[in-house]
């Protein structure tokens, strides 16, 4: 089951403005109606708080662990998206977060869902 | 002949900023005035309106059916377009919906046709 | 010897906003000073006028003529651009049209002109 | 030695809009310290001013002439981009123009200088 | 140890907008705590002061030398960011700079970090 | 219903060897157990037999032709390659033929198919 | 818990020679020492015995669960490779046999795996 | 008309093996049958017989305008293929020699023809 | 200092023919004359003796803490591909190893550089 | 001038079979006709003779210089490909060499040449 317990953070390095992105090209999970395994590409990006009004950024190994944990779950596309950010925002509370989930296709589609907490930075806009 | 009834939706499973893309690569209709068949892939992207106010989402399997209707249809490219966008935007009514076939060659020229419904999310332009 | 009267329209099927490109891969003519050959891409792309306002798009075939139309023309590459966007506007009158030629290496420069009519519509900006 | 007098250039063939790109693969000059050949790629983009009001473009033969009398000059990647900005500003007077200079890597690092005169065309931005 | 002493300026050939990017394929640092190799690609861009006002660019192989100089350095991803930059900062003083970290994955994931100093110059806004 | 009576052949032009690859990127049939739609690259090689021994060689057109004949038919990978193997052989009587049928992926396997008559001529191996 | 009774199989529909390939690129175990999960793809390659001779294929559904059946087995690489073709070799009998398993990048080093049973067809020979 | 009295030839300045490959990727002949334009790229591959021994090599520039006489000519791909194959062995008799001619799309299948001269040199094949 | 003492082995597990390939992507050594780092992709291919004859391979962990002991190692391209070989060979007596070591480009020039201890398999030559 | 006494060699450091290439992706000369700059790709490809028995392998930096020599020498694509294979053939006298030259399009035409010394290595063929 995800398990969110399994985030660590640590404080933000700096204070200036810091833009982080970890791509887990890796990423499976289970279809809740066939039973069937999902696999897919799981993009983060998000801008920490600064350093010292106490931001924080994800450790990298607790994520991948938190990734590992939907391995066996019966989930849709959709919310596996809205739970990792809502998971990530709540152990990060940054500035701004995306995350990108890409399937691999089913049945000749392939699908791409993107869920945003907070405004794009102006410098990411079109990328 | 294409048949918006084989849709299903489901309610949007989440109130913040949401968007979905659909990538069906292997969509087929027929000319309508050689008879030869057309080949293209629709990219249909859309951002339902919120879970709280009664938006849906389009279940993937009953899109994949729809775009099935269309094999044996007569057709022209921006009929294509145009009709998928209609009768997608009358089954979801989406904040924003944009559907774009991109169709292999043809004497030397291939086509691509992008119909918008609604304002393109900020964070989306120049994508 | 370019020819407009090739150009054949049909009513744009809607009044939502629309955007149609058509790439042709295969134009060839002849350049004014050498004879050579010249070889290149030219992308049509355009937004037509709403249907219930009389607007016109371009029929497919007829474009294609009209390119094969200067195969044995000795003429420049921008004259090129120029000619095709002027015949285009002029048997369309559309919202906004652009050709974008993109041409094969001549003595280790390839070339791409870009000539526009009209405001590139908001959601084409940085594509 | 780099010699803009080697340029000839037309009165631009249109009042429309008009952006010209001519992709130089083939350049290759001297570094000033080691004597060792740098060889990289040089784009020139740029708007000319209208026909009407006198404005021109420059000839694709000539461009490619002065790209040679580079060829056993000992000068910097920021010079030669610098230098044959002003030179083109010089014999154009155009109303934007761009030169981007990509270097083949050199001791494990490859550089890229963009060096402008006048803003950047609206519908060019992001490109 | 990472070493700024290793940093040779030379003042700004131009007083016209010049955007500089070099991009080193070929950083490697140690784990702090695995101690195993970390490999990536560090890409700077900075648009230097004007010449007259006392602006400066970096001297290339003078980057080179304090790049490797991370060789067995025992460093996180974030703090190669921030260390590079504030070092390039403080030796050059420009008008915008950014560095972007692309890293190898490790355990399915891999990064990219960006940090900027001052703001994106309007047409590199997209890139 | 596969159509071998579509078939049009024509005297090999030559006496010379000689090999022929016809390769249609747009073949699509059903399958006999879903009633879904597959898509597939069908590539055609042969060698004639010599004009003067009473060699033809397949017009592109019918074979065109004779692909579209499996558009709603419900067969299978193995017998798709099979059948269009023995038709082949059967119309043209040629030196060698294979086909390589390259389906789209299901439930994330895709397969490619190749059935040979005759030897592979010898500057053919390992292409 | 690897599972060949899953496999299904079908009378070769041919007698003539014939190779099948099955790329499947959604393959994941589990390692045995640091229970973290493996990614791979698995391409099986073989000629079956010819019909007549009561030789038979794999089907393609079975093929597909039997991989399934490895998700949460903890293996190493090297068993996958031969314990998939032993178990194939066992159920199929064929002429010719290939298992290829190709895995993605573990602390900087990806492997590749390829076990035979039988010749490689001479016309197999270099692909 | 395809016009092999353009070829001019020079003495082969060596002994020693040779093989020489020129690529001419923008061909275009007439469809006898439709009069539509036909695009292609003419690959000839050859090993001249020693310069001691009388052999010759083919002048770039006359091959060029040799390829330009076909540009208004209705001719098959096949008798393309052959009629450039025979020609240059005419002009030329060298040790071996292959024509390659690769055809752009049309109605979705796209072609590759290859026509030998003499026996493939022991260390080309396979490539 | 290249440790070949890091090295572990384990019994092949099958008598049956199997091809091993180890692809690390992220070796570094020092050039012995400027002191400046190399870096190159190692890529070990062997086919090892059958478990029942007492065949070992390499253990994957082993194999990249042994590439690791020549980061601060001042040595030659072609020593460190001698050396590789040599060690693998020593450490397991495969019937046949080839080490492909192929390093970034200095001074506009990049290598590759492979040796091999006994004879290729016969069905992988030509890969 | 090319210059072959710019070569240095070094012994063979190993008796065992050992294949060596380097690509120089930035070679430049002048056409002898025109004066025009031609740019290739050169790669050479040897197999020097053990160590044991005099064999020599050729100095990285010095061939570069001898490259750099050929610069500003008006000089046809042949004969440099033969000129270099000859030059180090003497320099060398390797087991077996082979020199390809690569070269940029001229009038829509690009070459590459190939000439040897020896015979390939089995294991090389179809490479």
């Amino acid at each position: 089951m995800p398990d969110p317990s399994l985030f660590e953070v640590f404080p933000t390095p700096s204070d200036a403005p810091f833009v982080i992105e970890h791509i887990a090209e890796e990423f499976t999970s289970v279809c809740p109606v066939t039973g069937h395994p999902d696999f897919g590409v799981i993009t983060l990006r998000y801008m920490p708080k600064p350093g010292s009004t106490g931001g924080v950024c994800i450790e990298l190994k607790s994520l991948k662990l938190y990734y590992h944990s939907f391995r066996n779950e019966g989930i849709y596309f959709e919310a596996v998206t809205n739970t990792i950010r809502d998971d990530l925002v709540k152990a990060m509370d940054p500035q701004w977060l995306q995350i990108e989930t890409n399937w691999k296709g089913r049945g000749g589609i392939r699908s791409v869902i993107r869920a945003d907490h907070g405004d794009v930075p102006r410098h990411f806009l079109g990328r």
